[in-house]
Formats: C-alpha cells, sequence, structure tokens
C-alpha cells in the first residue's frame, strides 16, 4: 500500500531545499587538502579558550553561581546579560539613556541566526514578501524559501543600499497592489555577508523614512530588519550608529547582534532588539521553540563582559583579521587578473570579486571546475541571489573568505584561483 | 495614520498565546517567600558543578580541542555525540545493532524541546490534527495552538494511553473525513508531564499497530512522536523499550530525548531519532533555525559521557529523586484529605492529584486563591488539557512537582495546601 500514499511532510517541508552551502561542506570534507576559501567560519587560532576557562571556571567554583549556570533561565534570557547588552549597544552607537535601548527591549537568542528566524515567523505570512540586499545572506534566502516567502532585491551602492532603486521597487509593488504582503526590508548592515559593503547611518535613517511613506499604502507597518551579525568584526574606518539610533523609528526597528562572531562562535548567543508588539510575539515564539538559550552560555558570555575578557578579545580579533584581510588583499593585487574587480574590506570576514562578464562562476562552470580540480574552494555568487522575477541573476561573482583560512592558504588559495581564472579571462 | 493600520504580525504571530505558565513563574517571582510547587525545574542542589567544570577544563586546557570546542559545528551535530547517543540507547532498550539505532538517524538539538517545534513544523500544516494524551505537556499545547493544529485527547490509563479510546477517536475522525489531516500522535511515554504515568512498551507497539492501520483512509503515514524527556529521571521499577524497538515500526516513529534533564538544565543538549524522510527535513529546517547547537555544550556532554560523570550523575540524581519524592508521599498521605486521590511516583518530577468532582482547581478557583494566600502555589490541571470539542476539560486537578522545592518546601507546601483543600472538601 505504500506506493499509494502520499507523504506526511508539510507544505514548509516541502519546500525546504537543501542549503546551497552544504554541499560545498561536503566537498570540503571530502578533499582534506583542499584550501577552502568559501567557508564563513571564524578564524580559529584566535578563539579564546583561556578567557572561556577562566569564565567557566569562576563560575562553577562557587555552588550558588555555579547551580543557577547550571538551570533553567527565563525565556527572554539573564536580566544582567539583557542589561549589559543594552549598555554596549548604547556605547556602540554612542547614545545616551533612551528608552529604544532599554534592557526589556532584549531578548537573548541562540546566536542571530535564531533572531532572524524568529522575525520571519513573527512577521510573514506564506505569499508575504520581504526586501533584501541583492545579494544578501544565502541562508536568510533559505527561510524565505522555507517558509513560502518572496523576495525582491534590491540594488547596492559603494555605500549601502541604493535609495532610488528602493524607492524603484516600493513604486513597482504599488502599482501591481502587492505592498500589503510587504513586512520588512532586510539589512546585512555591516561589512556585510556577502560583499563586505557597509550602509551608512544616513542610508539607514532614509531608507526608514522611505518605508514609512509606504505604510498607508501597505496598511501596516513596514520594519527594518538589521542583521549587524559582523559588526565587531571591524578593523579599519569608524562605526557607524544602528537603525536603532534614527530618531523617531525605532519602532520600526529590529535590531540583530551576536556575540558568537566576535567572541566563540561554538557559544551561540546572540540578541535581538525589538520595537512592541514583536517583542512579545517573538518570546512568545522562542517559548515554544527553546524556552530559552542556554543559561551557562549566557552565563559565560555575561561574564566574560562584565570582566572586560570579552572586549579584550574583540581588540585582538580586530589586529588578527586587519592582518589575514592584507594578506587576502596582497595576494589579490599579486594573482588576480586586472580585468577582476573587488573592493578592500575594512571589516567581516569577506572580499567579494565581480568577473568580467561572461566568465560564469557557478558550481557548474568551468571556472568552479578548473578551481576544484587544483583544490581551491569559494562560494559562487549565484547563491547570494534571491529569486527575483524582476531581473536575471549575475553569474559572475565570487565571494572570498579569509576568515578560517590560515596567512599561508589565503596566500596558496588566491594564488591557485588566480591562476584559474587566468585561463578563462 | 497609525489608528488606521492593521498589525504586521504574522497569523502564526497573533495566534501565540502567552504561556499559561508565564502567569505562574510572574506570581512566584513578585512573591519571594511563596513555596512553588508548580516550577518544572530540575533540583538545584544536585546540579553536578563539578562536573561541568572538570569537562570543560579538559576541553579547553589543550589549544586543539579546546578551539574545536569553540567553533562552529555541523547542523546534525558533533559526529562523536551522535555516535554515543546512538549507543546510549541501544543500551537503554537493550538492543543490538540495528539501523534504526544508527549515528547518522540522530540529530542533536537545543534541548528535546527544540525537536518537538521542528517535528511540528516538518509535519503538520495549520487545520492539520495532532492525537495526545489527556492530560499533556502544555508546552507541546503551546505549539499546538500558534501553529493553527487542532489537538485531540486520547484518555489514560495506569500504565498509559488508552488504547480502546485511541480507536475511538481514529474511528470518528474516518467518520468526518478528518483522518487525512491526522499526522501524529504525541506520546510523553516516561513519568509522563503532568501525571507521572509511564506507557507501556506493549501499548506504545499496540498504537503503532492501530496507526498503521488508519494510514491507507488518511493517504499518508501517521508518526508517533515519543517524547522521552523524563526517562532517565526514573528511581523505581524497570525501563521500558522505546518505541524505537517494536519490531517493523521504527519507520513511524520520532524519538525525542534530553541530556538536559539528568544531568544539567543549564546545557539544553536533546536529540531526536528520525526516520526519514523526516530526518532529512527536520535538519533543513534546524538549519534555517540555528544551523546546529552550540558546540561547547556538545563537546561538554560527549566528554562527561565519556568519562563516565553522565552515567554517575544519573545515579545520583536516582537517588536524590527517591527521596524528594518519599518526602512529597509521605506529606500528601499525611495533610492531603482522604477524598484526593494521587498515584505513587516512580520517575520523573511530579506527582498528580484528583480532587472530588466540583471542587475546582483552576487559577480563578477559591482553592487556588487560598493555596496563593498560603503562599503555594501548583499548577491547575486544566493548563494540561487541549482544546477538544469532543469533550470538557476536567477543573479537578492539579500537578505537584517535587523537582526543585527543598525538601523542608516540599513538606510544608504540601502541608499548606492541605489545610486549604480542608476548606473546600
Amino acid at each position: 500500500m505504500l506506493w499509494r500514499m502520499k507523504t506526511a511532510l508539510s507544505e514548509l517541508a516541502r519546500r525546504t531545499a537543501a542549503p546551497p552551502i552544504s554541499w560545498l561542506i561536503a566537498t570540503t570534507l571530502a578533499r582534506p587538502k583542499l584550501i577552502s576559501l568559501a567557508a564563513g567560519f571564524t578564524d580559529d587560532a584566535s578563539l579564546p579558550t583561556r578567557a572561556v576557562r577562566d569564565s567557566m571556571h569562576e563560575i562553577l567554583r562557587s555552588p550558588k553561581p555555579g547551580r543557577a549556570a547550571l538551570q533553567y533561565g527565563s525565556t527572554a534570557g539573564d536580566p544582567r546579560l539583557r542589561e549589559l547588552t543594552a549598555a554596549h549597544l548604547r556605547h556602540l552607537d554612542d547614545v545616551g539613556t533612551r528608552k529604544e535601548y532599554a534592557a526589556d527591549r532584549v531578548l537573548i537568542t541562540g546566536g542571530s541566526q535564531q533572531l532572524l528566524y524568529l522575525a520571519a515567523e513573527a512577521l510573514c505570512d506564506p505569499g508575504d514578501i520581504v526586501l533584501v540586499e541583492d545579494p544578501t545572506y544565502f541562508v536568510f534566502l533559505g527561510i524565505v524559501q522555507s517558509r513560502g516567502l518572496h523576495a525582491r532585491g534590491v540594488r547596492m551602492e559603494r555605500d549601502g543600499l541604493d535609495l532610488a532603486h528602493l524607492k524603484q521597487v516600493l513604486d513597482s509593488l504599488r502599482r501591481s497592489g502587492q505592498l500589503r504582503r510587504v513586512k520588512l526590508l532586510y539589512l546585512v548592515s555591516y561589512f556585510q555577508n556577502p560583499t563586505g559593503i557597509t550602509t551608512s547611518f544616513a542610508k539607514k535613517a532614509a531608507a526608514l523614512k522611505l518605508l514609512k511613506q509606504y505604510e498607508h499604502a501597505a496598511g501596516h507597518p513596514i520594519y527594518l530588519l538589521e542583521d549587524a551579525a559582523y559588526r565587531e568584526l571591524r578593523f579599519a574606518g569608524a562605526d557607524e550608529p544602528s537603525a536603532l539610533a534614527a530618531p523617531g523609528f525605532a519602532n520600526r526597528v529590529l535590531y540583530a547582534g551576536t556575540y558568537s562572531k566576535p567572541f566563540a562562535t561554538g557559544l551561540r548567543v546572540g540578541f535581538g532588539v525589538l520595537p512592541e508588539p514583536l517583542l512579545t510575539a517573538v518570546t512568545r515564539i522562542k517559548g515554544n521553540h527553546d524556552f530559552g538559550t542556554a543559561n551557562l552560555l549566557q552565563q559565560t558570555l555575561k561574564h566574560a563582559i562584565a570582566s572586560g575578557r570579552y572586549e579584550k578579545h574583540v581588540g585582538e580579533l580586530e589586529r588578527r583579521y586587519a592582518h589575514k584581510a592584507a594578506v587576502m588583499r596582497g595576494a589579490l593585487e599579486k594573482y588576480f587578473p586586472k580585468a577582476v574587480q573587488w573592493d578592500d574590506a575594512h571589516g567581516g570576514l569577506y572580499f567579494w570579486a565581480r568577473l568580467p562578464r561572461g566568465v560564469k562562476t557557478g558550481v557548474k562552470s568551468k571556472l568552479f571546475r578548473a578551481a576544484l580540480a587544483a583544490d581551491v574552494l569559494y562560494v559562487p555568487g549565484l547563491l547570494c541571489y534571491a529569486d527575483d522575477p524582476a531581473r536575471a541573476k549575475p553569474d559572475n561573482e565570487m565571494r572570498l573568505s579569509f576568515g578560517s583560512a590560515s596567512e599561508a592558504n589565503i596566500r596558496e588559495g588566491i594564488k591557485r584561483l588566480g591562476k584559474a581564472l587566468g585561463k578563462f579571462i
């Protein structure tokens, strides 16, 4: 009878595709000699084993705080960590006490990734539209696809989002009667994954103002989901304030931050700053997911922040990534054909390279195969573009990470890739 | 213009109610002298601060394993922890090597709670029906409500699920044409939350057989989601094999287990054993949630299991909860009116008490208010029943936890509650 049976899987499960990156990871594992410039992993050598060990020891050596750390916490997160997080953001944004940065608007999450998922759950029904940067973070595109949402790409300029194009997209959606399906603009605002671009504060404030003008036609608020995952991986230039600092717009901003990337990715503690009614909705949904992020990890972060170990580590990372980025920059200058364009990196983990039109980078391209034959892996740019009926996906770009590869492997990897590029350019 | 605007919240968010327990928790926090027999927290005094500290120290003292623990892992979880988990289950179920217990069917999750959520996402669309025990775990009911599912309650007997009633419910759903919406039976099979009842292996096997008979009419597989969260909190009697051990039915069983409750709830590491196509679907969805449970927690559990610390702790907990349950049993015998019925506990964290009909226990009842005035809190039974049009919710029961209260507070709490009961019985 089995052959007559349909699947019991939900529509969501049937929509959920294998993540594009899983094939890349499997390829990496299967070829131990391969140099991966694809992985978004952070730098291994700088992971703070000593700081975490010391924090753990201090937490667990006395029975009372030790036991508290090993017991359940509350869904919203440890109250002191929420306070420290609010203070941390006020410091980064250089603002005084403001209700937008109150500890009770902070939710502690399992990495910032969990907040992206919860935000999508809380705001979007199947068929709804999210505006994303073109290109954008591919795991967010996975959420969009899995949850039956549609994405519309907004072009980027050197200083971030192309506001004229954002207006154009919104106007076109208004004309076609689809504006009522638009719930949010997703923006990876600092050292974007994949391009490395930072959207200026002025542009974020302007984007919020623009979105507001379309709310009447939409019939509901349109939110800005600011993904600041790479914010503290800055090694050049000045920090930009977050969208929370845009006067009068904080009730439209969902800020997603993380302590994992700038400290230890194995700890997976992120946070959100949310306005009502989203704070309540997202907290309730998180209660159903896991009723709170592992308390021991929260206590460890709290301890690392309060003791100054966290800030010290962020400073060390700054020097480390500045160096690794310089190594990649030098190798790109030396080994890549001049026809390949790339911008300098000021933070984050990535360089983004644009090849001449016609030179394809996709997993089935000759270039990708040649790179693989030379044991070097990159992320094809195609994977970072939403399915958007309004444009074809560019297929001549690549994301190159200096996060996890060693300096020697960065040099050697770019050299091999440059050689492969030479055959096709 | 704000007054014209509708909410941007999704249907899911608008459905998601405040968890009933949040009011109870807020009440507890607001009254520091209150004795809570409501919380599902585990015993504070037995939390393994030493074992976790030692494991952390051993993991983090050498750079190589230390850094690996602080780096991202894979979505499915640490390969060695998956192997240890498979072996652990084979040991508990007393079976040899079988493909149903293979490491590659194991998924590591953020507590077993996350697996419950992921399973509901992967199997159920809004409008689908899940069969639950009557009463059942109220956070699962929160998932059901939030995701727009409908629940049907199946009565329980002393040795678990009432199979005749399960058949009756399935027949009634078939007659009304709703069987095609039935995706799963959710069973808290060991020392159930809230009743403390364990469903025998024979009954689990019989339930699987029965469900299979309705698959043809349903048009798709009907799964058994076995929530074994309390399995290792056993302090009397013998263990029952899991539903995975039922010959020929493992492709219909989702097993949800946890290392948090029997070790440290602040660590939040659970696991699932899943058949295809659910394993793939659930793993992909988890990738979108968090791309893997915090690696440091996984390494800690792996270390605690491999070193024997985990098993040693489970043995200590057995003695500890046996004692605390004996304290509550003694107090119930001494202080509760004879008209109140309750069964002996052999594991888990709870006693379940049935008051004479007409004596209500709900949050608005005179009894609940009298208990609160005497500074003692319980979970009203009402909260543990699904909204099921086929029956009225019993309102004369209460869940009493001996998990987190001290022995002295268990005695004093039951004494106060007995006194309050005396006024109404």
